[in-house]
């Protein structure tokens, strides 16, 4: 039981939190803070939250858990900024998509990183932003990975575990470098590769012509390119060095089919392409993938050539 | 009306416009052809074909349409087959993903396009093959693009133009080799995304953990690396200029995007993430957008940093 609870930048991750806590029963009050006094007059509208202030410094007051859920780059001013407002006991945890830069800020704002910061990402999400887009079933049956650091509180880790449990989660705990690495290639690399498709398509002379003849599947490929461009580049920026090399990992990949294409070697291309649906098959679609949501039909859902 | 359609290569392209025509009472008889009879009887116990036969010369005769649906790669020899065995009056018409390596295989085996032969590609698919995965409202809704030559018989192309429309598909008429541009940048190149990073991935020591932790968007971003790898060896080969230039192309970019990203300039990466957002939001999932299905719900499908 969290008798209050702070959420910093209550959009669709935050919100979705407090909204699952809320619905788990698990919640005394819910403070929320953000910017914009509108987007806060919303979330209380929606039972989001119980009341609100536009300073993290107030809003943290008394609370025994707070939940950092704004774009990266506003992590390190708001640990600065509700330093020395936190109750002794305070538990600090965060769900940003980067995890050394949240241990950087932590250290740089606070001289170590404090025992009882737990930082913390959920391998949830959708491409919309905001409050509205938030719901209370948004962490059932996905993973949350988690990241202390040697001097981290256990308590402090099981409480914040206990937490995303109460969500429907799976908690799993990870090196904050090994996290990023693997994020950088299951998730921030598909993001620019959409991202990346998209704009070329846009820059392309005949781009009116080129998205009326888009099919399905490229609807389904390019749909984390709706994402919002803050939360992305904020994301790129805190993880430059995994995603650059990864990038430019990939580049090489795609050179080297390009040249198996320009060459007409058909069995080669043979053997990646089965062996790349070979693993999506066994890994995404099969009965292995725990995170992937059930909310899109597997079937008939469109693609095309 | 169509007395006798042979359909050869019952799979889901053939079938779902077996099933289309049949359902819209617009057809006599259909034959089907295919490599396998185990297939063939399967198509014929599900109502989409009522006879068939394995050899492409016994299937076209008396037929009034032929409809083309193998991979690409058998076109030339299913021609080749056909050749002398034709009606007079029979229209071919095709559905292959490449139109310039079926315009230059028709050419290749009559000495010339014959007059009666209109070349096609239905922008509608799923991820899914064979007659199993088609259903009669694959095409509703959907583009098909025709790339007539200047010596096709008009009366020729109005008839396969109808049968489209009976289908319930918009049809568009396009050159061939814009066509196979076009269809570089926004499928085949889509596609070999997917295939590369997924194979990509596998490749990797960690790749046990790192699909475990692929999200929601990973899903639907790689789904279409589900699709026949034969049928993609053939596109892939069949328009390997265009797709061979498309890649290495995306490549510089993703260079560049990875610089950007190792210099850590915010701005530009925000610039290029909101270009993106706001013409796929645009194009793909507003109302201008026709050929994207209904399937796949917009809002909750996941995605997930
Ligand atoms: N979306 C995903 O798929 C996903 C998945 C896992 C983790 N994450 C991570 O979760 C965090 C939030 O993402 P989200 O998708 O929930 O974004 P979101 O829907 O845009 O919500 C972000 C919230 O933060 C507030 N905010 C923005 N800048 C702020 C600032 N400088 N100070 C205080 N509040 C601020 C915003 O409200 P105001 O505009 O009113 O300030 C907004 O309510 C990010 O760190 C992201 O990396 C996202
Ligand atoms: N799937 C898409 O998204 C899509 C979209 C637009 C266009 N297309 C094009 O449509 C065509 C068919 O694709 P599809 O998705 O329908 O594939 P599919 O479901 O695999 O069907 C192909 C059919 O062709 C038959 N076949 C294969 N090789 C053959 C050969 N050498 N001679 C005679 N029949 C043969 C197969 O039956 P047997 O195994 O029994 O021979 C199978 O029934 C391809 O040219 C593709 O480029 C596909």
């Amino acid at each position: 039981m969290i008798d209050r609870l702070a959420v910093i930048g209550v959009g669709l991750i935050g919100g979705s939190l407090a909204r699952a806590l809320r619905a788990a029963g698990q919640v005394g009050e819910i403070v929320g803070c953000g910017r914009s006094r509108e987007h806060l007059e919303r979330a209380l509208d929606l039972g989001v939250i119980d009341r609100f202030s536009t300073d993290p410094a107030e809003a943290v007051v008394g609370a025994d858990l707070v939940f950092l859920a704004t774009p990266l780059s506003a992590i390190r001013p708001t640990l600065a900024r509700i330093k020395g407002h936190l109750r002794d006991q305070a538990i600090v945890t965060d769900g940003g998509s980067v995890k050394g830069s949240v241990v950087e800020d932590a250290r740089v704002v606070f001289g170590r990183v404090p025992p009882r910061f737990v930082p913390g990402h959920p391998i949830a999400g959708t491409e919309r932003s905001g409050v509205e887009a938030s719901f209370p079933e948004l962490y059932r049956q996905r993973r949350v990975i988690l990241t202390p650091l040697p001097g981290t509180d256990p308590e402090a880790l099981d409480r914040v575990r206990g937490l995303w449990e109460l969500c429907g989660a799976e908690v799993s705990l990870m090196d904050v470098v090994h996290h990023d690495e693997i994020l950088a290639a299951t998730s921030h690399l598909p993001h620019l590769l959409a991202y990346g498709l998209v704009d070329a398509l846009a820059r392309m002379r005949e781009n009116d012509e080129i998205f009326r003849y888009a099919a399905g599947g490229f609807r389904d490929f390019t749909r984390i390119a709706s994402s919002s461009p803050v939360m992305w580049r904020d994301i790129c920026v805190a993880n430059r060095t995994a995603v650059g090399d990864m990038l430019q990992r990939f580049a090489v990949e795609l050179n080297d089919l390009a040249d198996t294409i320009q060459r007409g070697d058909g069995d080669r291309l043979l053997e990646i392409f089965a062996r790349a649906k070979a693993a999506r098959d066994r890994y995404v679609d099969g009965p292995n993938e725990v995170s992937a949501g059930a909310d899109v039909p597997p079937n008939r859902s469109s693609s095309a050539s």
